[in-house]
């Protein structure tokens, strides 16, 4: 028996954000100082790194539960399921509903809750509730579920990553223009083939790493210190990325028992395409191996930023034949991986 | 094979907030207008329901993960055990570190990153998340570990519950009296013997009832309705929870192969005195049996309600033979069972 993903919907809000649109923002160093450079220097350096040219913010009206039903319904739909059957909706996220043009997140009640809410489902036996893992929430999700089903207290989950990081930046701060806004949505469900999930691996890194990514004041020390924004030490993260993530991969892929000849795709978390190259390229050197063309998908171009998002919705993207270049096939040996705030680190090594 | 708890700790600010302390409130209705009753009466009414005569809240410097680290290193000293070994730490809350005196809740890091960065736990196998499900939280967390210990992905988990309710309080109305603050924390692992979590009951209902507890504006209609607060329509949580609370209880206990005459002690969520007595005397009338004296303890009197908390801190309190007239037997069958936004509800059949 395996355990796999029967279904895949996301949601990528409309409305485009380009670089362009930051060029009459007021950027600031952290201690409140001006950058000696233009905004078109500081967008074009930003690019450079990240990737990003644009990225996708959410309609006003939609809080993050709402992008997540979205998306969820799509998955459901993709799945062919009755929702009914449901036994749990796991909703990964970091900061709850956010509404536009407030600072407080609406936690309560939990968002996944809501989603049940709004999908309708009348099943009391279908359980409920969100869990906050930094940006690898969505993977961390996949694999509790695989341990309900492992258990033999589920059969059948959802498992949702969702987040509008739009509504919690600081828009004086130059990190604000790599967040960006979606939701993806997967049905796991245990298989009657030997596919699906064929190992995991999690590790939080707290001693030293806990708060490189922390919630703190503007960089504009004129506005309110006690409204807080997302914030993020990039080198540290970059470096911390740089040494543990393929590590945690390679462990990984090693308990799949598979070759790393075998992988033909990785879907990363779109966090920084300098990064994600950097980590790929650490990766197949553990290996001593080179790195095939076109084994890593990218939707950061496009899609910026959208924290437990990315994972699902690139996922979704390539399953859908709609990222040029990017085939699945059954079979296929393919990987998932994320880092992100906490500082988490998870990786699942999947048969597609 | 058993999975059991093998140590408690609780954190129980010392700071008393006496109903006496409220009598200068200006309560409203949540139209806005005023009481026809004098503070001292209603004080009086809403000390006959809910059996609250004092709380407890956190001192100011202090969050909620800051609570919930001073009771996770008081079950690890109890469990006797290397906090390397631990596999989980899972942390459940409703409204993320709320500073005293500010609005925002801060989620990033997760709390459970922050407690383990607290404990100075290196080991980075052990993974730290937050799950949010309402007042039941904790007892969810149990659940999650036991499944994670029954899949054979943990040994031993810290399942965490840790709540400030008071940086949340909308100081108008007059539920805000029933809010409170504390930590209570948990060792959960494989036991040798046949005793421990004998079965478990969830559900969530949310059709019609995910916003019976939400988070709304003041009472106060002169302040800004963009600031949010928890809360609760008392009536309709009451109806429902002795609707489906006894029943969830009966499921869980028939599903562990026990009689009723074998439970000897119940620990339910302390949201209500009379509540609480209401969910009791239905779950026995379910069996056409008497209640039996003393079965269930209650903190409510002195601490009142601090969600995800009371639960552990009863059980805890009750353990170490803190509360007068209660005392558990090893062997003793118990039950742990709770309520609360979502709405969600969770029981557990425990063998001490």
């Amino acid at each position: 028996m395996g355990i796999r993903i029967s279904g895949t919907g996301s949601y990528i809000p409309s409305s485009v954000e380009k670089n362009a649109d930051f060029k009459e923002h007021q950027f600031l160093n952290t201690d409140g100082s001006e950058f000696q450079q233009e905004n078109n220097v500081i967008i074009e350096k930003f690019k450079a790194i990240t990737g990003i040219g644009e990225r996708r913010y959410a309609d006003h009206q939609l809080t993050s539960s709402d992008l997540a039903v979205l998306a969820a319904e799509k998955a459901i739909t993709n799945a062919g399921i009755d929702p009914e059957t449901i036994d749990y909706i796991i909703l990964a996220h970091n900061f709850g509903d956010v509404k536009h043009g407030t600072i407080q997140s609406d936690l309560l009640p939990c968002l996944a809750s809501r989603v049940k809410h709004s999908l309708r489902i009348r099943n009391p036996k279908c359980v409920a509730y969100d869990i906050l893992f930094g940006c690898p929430g969505w993977v961390e999700g996949v694999i509790q579920a695989q341990a309900f089903i492992k258990s033999g207290i589920a059969k059948r989950c959802l498992v949702i990553g969702s987040e509008t990081l739009s509504r919690v930046v600081d828009k004086h701060d130059r990190d604000s223009m790599i967040y960006s806004d979606g939701a993806g949505a997967t049905i796991i469900e245990a298989s009657e083939e030997d596919d699906g999930i064929l190992s995991h691996e999690t590790a939080s890194f707290t001693y030293d790493e806990a708060y490189y990514l922390f919630f703190g004041k503007s960089n504009n020390q004129d506005l309110c210190p006690d409204t807080r924004y997302i914030k993020m030490d990039g080198r540290k993260i970059y470096e911390f990325a740089l040494k543990h993530v393929p590590l945690a991969m390679k462990t990984c892929l090693d308990n799949s028992g598979c070759d790393i000849k075998d992988v033909k795709k990785i879907f990363i978390h779109q966090a920084n395409e300098k990064m994600d190259e950097a980590i790929l390229k650490r990766f197949y050197r553990l290996y001593k191996t080179e790195i095939p063309d076109g084994i890593m998908p990218m939707s950061i171009h496009k899609f910026g930023n959208s924290s437990v998002a990315t994972v699902p919705t690139l996922f979704d993207l390539v399953k859908n034949g709609q990222l040029k270049g990017h085939e699945l096939r059954k079979g296929d040996i393919i990987m998932f991986a994320s880092v992100g705030a906490g500082m988490h680190i998870n990786a699942i090594t999947y048969k597609y």
